[in-house]
């Protein structure tokens, strides 16, 4: 039976990097599990579409889509529809990434669609006035993520802490429900703290972990700094 | 061990609909392979990403992507990596289907990928014109379906079989060895039979199958008019 | 000299329409500043980036472009660029049109490129979810037009005036500075009058005013039944 | 009244320059136009949208649209029409730079369009490959642009010879008549004899024009250039 999702939390998302693929994917999600058995904080997993039942059917962690189209069953070839990562095992599926950007319409429908599906929605966002933006749409979790700092080592919450706080506010006058996750550069567990400190309930993470020389470490790391 | 891929064929894209999506379409995967197995046709399946593994790992016959994106190894969330299709069992690609037609740039990107990366490379195109022109990127497989025929029942190779004599001529003045198969609306023994008649090497269908009371019965019914 | 747009409003976009393409897209702009010039109320046009320059020339009301890239000066062949609107004479942009929807992002950063260019962003939004995510984002004017009913005849002012209130009620909670218009269907006086009285700041009209046999007289009965 | 377009030809692409917006895209066709009145070698002009009718109505030289979309009047917000490039001037249009990248089966519905409208059909191209698959599709005027070139100011011609002498030939194998354009990175005299002499039938240029000192100067020196 899979696990519960409870801030905090920390989402590793495989992206499609090599290391995060097929049998690989795997074995990294098994130590994102074991990560969570140990220190009992909430990990969950985002990987390729392709390995998601194989994932789901090895890890009792949550385990998310990278993507979903905003389509009920029909003809739509190479499009992803919600029932099918669902049927995999998936919990709930990432939105809008900077790395998938999708229209305001597109956005909406697929998390009243995830909704329905139920189906938890993690959208992304780049920048405060984004994140107000996505917050009245209502999705589940919401990530806060500047793209210039993804993959740079650079974590957000030191960055650009004003970001955060920032954002914290904004979306609080219009959504005081939705889970707020940061993200981009988080390499180190005194990152995961700074992010903590600013307010957020947890971070979204993937090249920190998925191309480190041992995930597992770091991973443990980030869970250590996080408090309860 | 899969087996080969040869003329003719009959390619079963199973789209997203629920009829073919996760056990569903292994069981779907299943009545395609006993077709083979019965008749000694080519059959292949092209499930939703989300689906190949299970089926690869169950069935015999070759089974196909609905898409992957012109990407490397890398950081492309919600994308669909070649190596991840090919590590799940597939072995190869459908490509610019109508339901997710692509930027001329990108067919050819994909086209010279999935080459690289021993993928069977299945494009399809729309009409005579669009046809030659996907032939010029010498893809292995080119699948012509207009697309007004998709869906209706009315096989294209009784209600236009005019495009598909003209293409045949148009595609082999400028690639002798790409393998030519029709679709849209097939739905009898004699609609595939009239497609190989006009010269095509085997077919592309759908609906015809998945949305059958009894998809076997028809596929069955499809290779047995078939001739090798 | 150009007028300037005050509430209560009402824009006329052209759209791709015939009726409103080169010299007959100069004569219903005039039929329009006709309407202004008698009554005061404030009325505009957003004609296609081909004829913005004839119009501006030959007018004094506002002149719209339909779109603009979210791109500074440089190698963009196809795109628009705010500098070549506005030095043609429009004062502001259409954004997010339903029928030329944007990614979230895009939205953001033509907003705020229009803001940085003073030129004047109207976006345009389906829904009171979506409404209520573009108010965030801070544009001068927000156009709420349900794609259902766009061109149908039905106004939205009559057949979904819930659409409208709520999202009054919920766009005025984040963003107490927008105006607001609403679209999609209007064709008579009484459409016009009944969305003033849900609050609404004006209308945006298209095939009301553009297809109809007389644009003056159609206008003029929409400005009549406005109080300013 | 407009001179015909006729080979070897010139086709100046004004992209979203800030010096070729406005009234500094007006005297930019001036200089255009000089060129050939004192050479009588073929030039043309495709400026923004916004400023096609200016240009049109100043010079006597063909003007292109930059991009015109695959749709007829009616509701296309946003969208570019090919009545209305066409009513304010323009004879053509380019199609698919690679800055404006289309789908395949939009590029075959524009030329299709152009065709229909009696507007010329520039169509550019990446590599041999997609150069032959655009042939296919029987545009007026075929470009091959090596992206990785544009704006750079190492030619085409020299860089990759062998770019332009395998296209020539796969090209002429399928199509007989299209007229084949080079361009990117395109500087000097020197660059355009190069690109005549490897059998083109002109050259599409762009910054090296645009962003000279003076840009008459330099075309002049491209024209002279050029064998009639």
């Amino acid at each position: 039976m899979q696990e519960k999702l409870r801030p905090p939390m920390i989402v590793v998302n495989f992206k499609t990097y090599s290391e995060a693929t097929g049998s690989k994917a795997v074995q990294l999600a098994r130590n994102v599990e074991r990560v969570h058995k140990e220190t009992r904080i909430s990990t969950a997993v985002a990987p390729q579409l392709v390995d998601i039942r194989a994932i789901a059917e090895t890890v009792e962690i949550p385990v998310f889509a990278q993507h979903i189209d905003p389509i009920e069953p029909g003809g739509f070839t190479g499009h992803i529809l919600a029932e099918s990562v669902k049927e995999a095992g998936a919990i709930g599926t990432l939105i809008n990434h900077s790395e998938k950007q999708l229209k305001l319409s597109e956005i909406d429908a697929i998390v009243e669609l995830a909704r329905k599906k139920k189906l938890l929605s993690l959208v992304c966002a780049n920048n405060p006035t984004i994140s107000v933006a996505v917050a009245a749409l209502k999705p589940d979790i919401l990530a806060i993520e500047p793209p210039e700092l993804i993959g740079t080592g650079i974590p957000v919450s030191k960055a650009k802490p004003g970001v955060i706080t920032d954002t914290m506010t904004l979306v609080r006058e219009i959504n005081s429900r939705v889970t707020i996750l940061c993200g981009a550069g988080i390499s180190h567990g005194e990152d995961v703290a700074a992010a903590q400190k600013l307010g957020t309930q947890g971070v979204l993470v993937a090249s920190g972990i998925v191309k480190a020389k041992d995930p597992y470490m770091i991973l443990r790391e980030f869970a250590d700094a996080m408090k309860h």
